[in-house]
Order: structure tokens, then sequence, then C-alpha cells
């Protein structure tokens, strides 16, 4: 077993014998390879990465610190595994068994005498060992963080009236993906005019126009790790409602940014902000959650909202996102991605924040 | 309600008085909105789409059939609902929900002591509800299937030596969204030599070389429908082992489709392509289903698998993709997507299948 893989088996909770792991993110963080469909068993002893046909000679290759199997049919497989490794109790990860994949593993296990232990535990576990990212990680989200900012630099010469979202989204992806990113890191999100107002409006046919907002929601993928950064940029000129919504999120991010260090929880962080918009007069305009982690996805722990009593620690890389979205007019969000320090935080982003006119 | 919701409503199961339902594909194809998070409460008489903060505006105007209701608290909210509509047996998706999410979900509901149903029940009765396409869905399919052609003839003309895997991919899929797709259907495959023997292998930096096979397993998406082909064509020339690979190949997939027709097993679809190429003296190389449906998924029911007693329907759209692959050498895959009609199929795909040498 690798490191991870090792660490993992050292923390899995008394009454349980092995793990059954099969998100994608998960396998991928203790093998390193990538599939869309597999089964890690990780047992105190040993890992098994349990693969069908189209994986299995990719896995032998490229997986990490486990046995590879190849496996005709799925319930012999895992049967033989549990009773040759005298496995009794089978944790599996909650966050990603549905009801049914739950219900028909439980009945492959239960057929060998073996149980299905159904918790949260495991997820909790692993997702504590994914929160604080290792030095290499960063660099991951940080190279991935430089593509969405190049490609940003680049998509921004194309705005002109005119031009729809979609040819927005579509230039930034394949920017992005010609910069060597592996993919986007969501749907990007390139909406303008009272489009803005909503926080996940999808990209259609609609056109910049002079003296709107456009809000660019946007993040790559490199190795596996995300991005995410958010600015709103307005073309031809602003007016004074407009401005005064800007310059209020922006400092409210800036509030959140400062308020960002080991130690503090995260409902301080989303305090931080809010309570700036909230005392600017936007009450009730700033209806999601500051900030969210960042990995192999696009929101893992911690949750930067309201109230909460999660402690922040160093190495943790979180995003720094409060807005103000006035129905049938317009919204204003921005966004950088941080990673937590002792005493602060280094910001990943190096893209400006005042307001772009363009 | 519209249609669709009524039918649900009709076909719940006689225990219960509810269904919520999670799955974004379900949730468009009983509103026709489209978002990432929702829940679509479908009781006897009425169906509520819950959404949050970020999806309330659009949900307004664009959700068919159903009362919105943007809530700020969910457990809140459910609770509401259960109570003033009588609800006490609700039946949660099994497919979709998580173990997670299904214990939370049921923590909340047990709370205005009502139960939660957790059985595949829900997801067999809406499956049976979309696997047969109407001519609306069936138009869509055709489009995002016409994209898919014309993208992948433009992409050919790029084909030459030191062009790499990535590239291909990105070329397609940046052609298929300018041509009208909302994205692809899966992410693309377009692998070269020896990964060619991996059925599901993932573009990398690899580049074209003279006599080489290139696969592309590739589709777009048009308004959530999917389409799926595969095309293998090679660069420069190829050898006698590969012309009988290929062959063999392309005259199993035409058994596949000659077999289609409403009223025949899955099963005996698969062993019309599989039997070709088991007595052609490739045993063992031919190791996954030999079709899948597809639509607002690009993986749904039926399974064109070995020994499926599952009964084709007219209306149904499947795929018919047998390959051979040999490891470390090379693979071939060839794959139509066709309407099941009375008296055979209508092949949506017009691409020929001849090997293209380019």
């Amino acid at each position: 077993m690798n490191t991870r893989l090792l660490t993992l088996s050292e923390l899995l909770p008394e009454n349980v014998d092995a793990a059954l792991i099969i998100s994608n993110e998960n396998r991928r963080y203790f093998t390193e390879f990538v599939s869309s469909l597999g089964y890690l068993l990780v047992t105190r002893k040993e890992a098994f990465l349990l693969v069908d046909f189209r994986y299995g000679e990719a896995a032998q290759k490229k997986a990490k610190g486990c046995t590879v199997i190849t496996f005709q049919n799925f319930s012999e497989t895992l049967q033989k595994l549990i009773r040759e490794n005298y496995l009794h109790y089978i944790m599996l990860e909650g966050s990603t068994f549905t009801l049914n994949e739950a219900a028909r593993t439980e009945a492959i296990i239960n057929e060998v005498n073996a149980s299905a232990i159904k918790s949260a535990e495991l997820d909790k576990i692993i997702s504590r060992m994914r929160i604080v990212k290792t030095a290499v990680e960063v660099d991951k989200i940080r190279q991935a963080q430089r593509i969405t900012e190049d490609a940003l630099t680049e998509t921004l010469k194309l705005v002109k009236e005119g031009v729809t979202e979609r040819d927005l989204a579509l230039e930034l992806e394949y920017k992005m993906r010609k910069m060597g990113a592996d993919g986007i890191s969501f749907d990007l999100i390139t909406i303008t005019g009272k489009k803005t107002s909503m926080p996940h409006g999808v990209p259609g046919n609609e056109t910049v126009k002079s003296g709107d907002f456009i809000t660019f929601d946007i993040g790559a993928i490199v190795d596996g790790y995300h991005s995410d950064m958010t600015r709103t940029v307005a073309l031809g000129g602003v007016d004074n409602e407009q401005m005064r919504v800007y310059n209020t999120v922006l400092q409210a991010q800036q509030n959140g940014l400062d308020a960002v260090r080991e130690g503090v929880t995260c409902g301080f962080v989303d305090e931080a902000a809010r309570s700036y918009i909230d005392q600017a007069g936007f009450q009730g305009c700033f209806g999601h959650s500051t900030g969210h982690g960042v990995g192999l996805e696009i929101h893992e722990a911690p949750a930067v909202s309201p109230k909460s009593d999660f402690v922040l620690k160093s190495g943790m890389v979180i995003t720094v996102e409060p807005g103000i979205y006035i129905p049938n007019k317009f919204g204003v969000r921005i966004e950088d991605m941080v990673v937590v320090t002792k005493d602060g935080c280094i910001n990943l982003a190096t893209m400006p924040k005042e307001l772009i006119v363009l």
C-alpha cells in the first residue's frame, strides 16, 4: 500500500475490516488511476482495485499501491476476496453508493456471511484526509488557476456587442484545453444582463450589450485538480447603482479574504463578507454561502457557510465568493481561491478585481 | 400536472403517496427545467419542484406542470408539504439518492411521522416511461447524431502524423459545440495505436502514426439528448491482420443491426454480433456488451447484453457496438445508434463504415 492507503487502513473504525470505495475521485486519490468505474477494497493489510475488462490493461500499468484485479463477474470476485481475507464487516462509501447499488452490494456481501456497514463515517475519514492539500496538490490547483486566468484574459478581448453567452463559454473552454487543461471544472457560467441576477444561470443565445454586467464563473482541471474563479466585468459603462453594488461586493470579498487564517471558523469568514453586504443595505440579496473547499472535486469540504463552526487549518484550499443579486436587474459576484496559512492565506488568483469596463 | 407527471402519479405503487425525485435527468424529463440541484415531489394530485435560491427565478419562468417552491430551509419546506398534502409514504429514487442523502432525507421525513420507502421500484417505473422515445425525442437524438458526424467528417481532415489524441478530442468537441451541441455526450474517446486495445482508453499526448488504427467513440448532446457513435479509421495503411479484424467487426456489427426489431430480446441482438466474432476465432476479445439505450443519459435501459431476455419495442433507441481488442496490439469497434421499429430498425448513423484509410 502507498502512504494514503496505509493511512486509510489505519483510520478504519475498530468494528470494520475493510472499506469499499467507488467514487471516481477517491479511487484516483488513493491509487492515482483514473477510470469512470471501479471498486477499491481496502483491508487492514492490502488494497485491491477491481476493474472491468475496459480498464484492466490500463489499471495494471498505472494503479499505485494496490493489487489490480480484472473481474468478469463482480459478485464472485468480491466474494472470493471477502473469504480469502476473512472480512466480516465491510463499510460502504455512503456519499457515493446509491440506495440501489448499496442494496445489490449488500446482497453480494451477505451471501458469504459478511455484513455491509452503511454510515457516513468512511466519507468523513476520507474527507478529512483530502481536505488538507499537499504542496503537489496545491501546485496542480495553481496550474489550473493560471490556465483559467490566461484563458479569461484572452477571451475578454472577444467581448463586444453581439457576442453570445454560449460563444464566450465555448471560447473559454477551448482556450483552457488548448493551454493544457484536462477539462473544465464545471459548466462554465458566462452570463450577461439580467441573467447575472441568477447565481447559476446557464449560458444561452443572449448577446452582450453595452451597459451590461458579464459574470464569468469559470475554472479548469489539471491532473484532476480544479480551480474556481469569478470575475464580473462590464461593457461600455455602468450606472451608479451598478457601481455601488460592485464596490460593495468587492469590499465584502476583501473582508472575507482578510478573515481567513488557521484557527478561525468557516462561519467567521462567511460573516466577515456577509455582514458588510447586509450593512450596506443588501440584506436578502446574498443567498448562498461565502465559499467551499476545492480539490479533486469542485465542491468539497469545508463549506464556508453561515454559522459553521468548522475550524480552518493550514493547507486547506477554499473559495471566497460573496455576491449581490437583484432579481430582474443584475448581479455581481467576485471569487478568489486561497490556501489557508498560519497567519492568513495565499491568494491563488492574481487577476485584478477592480471593475474592468471593456 | 403535464402528461408525463400525470402518468407517473398514476403509476405510483398503491402503498405510496408520493415520489421524491432528485436526478437531474428525471427532473428535466418531467418538468423541462434544467438545473444541477432540485427536488421534485410528485403526489397523486400535484407536483412540486423545490429549488434553492440559485434556481428560483429561472425555475419560476421555465418549469412545466409543477408548482415551483424556492426554499430557504429544505427540511422545513419538505415537512410543510408532507403535512399539507397528508403524505405518509414517500418513495425515494433509489438510483440517485446516495446512502448519506437517503439517511438525511429519511430523518426529515420521519420527523413529521411519515416514512421513506427505499426500493428500486420508482426507478423502474421512470425507466419504463423513458425507454420508449417520442418522435420529438428521436429528433433531438438525430440532431445530436448529425452534429457528431459533421464534426467527425471535419476532424478527419486534420488527422496526420504528429497530431495528438488530445488535439483530436478537443477539435471534435469545439466543432460539435460550434455546430450547436449543448456539450459532449461523454469524455470523447480518440485513441490511437496500441491504446485502441483499451475499449475506454483516455486520449493523451500520444501522436497519430502511419499504420495505426484511430478509434473515435464520440457523441454530442442536443437539448439534453445524447448521441453515440464509434468509427475506427486508419492512417497510411493497414496490414492483413488489422484488415481481418476490421472486417470481422464490421460483419458482426451488421449481424447485430440485422437482428434488431420489435419483439426480439436484447440477448438475441447481442448473440448475433458476438457469435460471429467468436466463430471467427476471436473468443475472449470482445469483453463488453453489444449495446445500450440512449436518451437523456448516454447509458440507459435497455442493456443489450449477453443472455438478456429483455424484449425490444418500437421507439427504443439502442446502440450496436461490437469490438475486438487484442492487448498490446490494437482494437477495433464500430458503433451505430438505431431506433427499433416493427420490422427492423432505423439507423440514425449515416456515416460510412467501410474502413477509411487516411
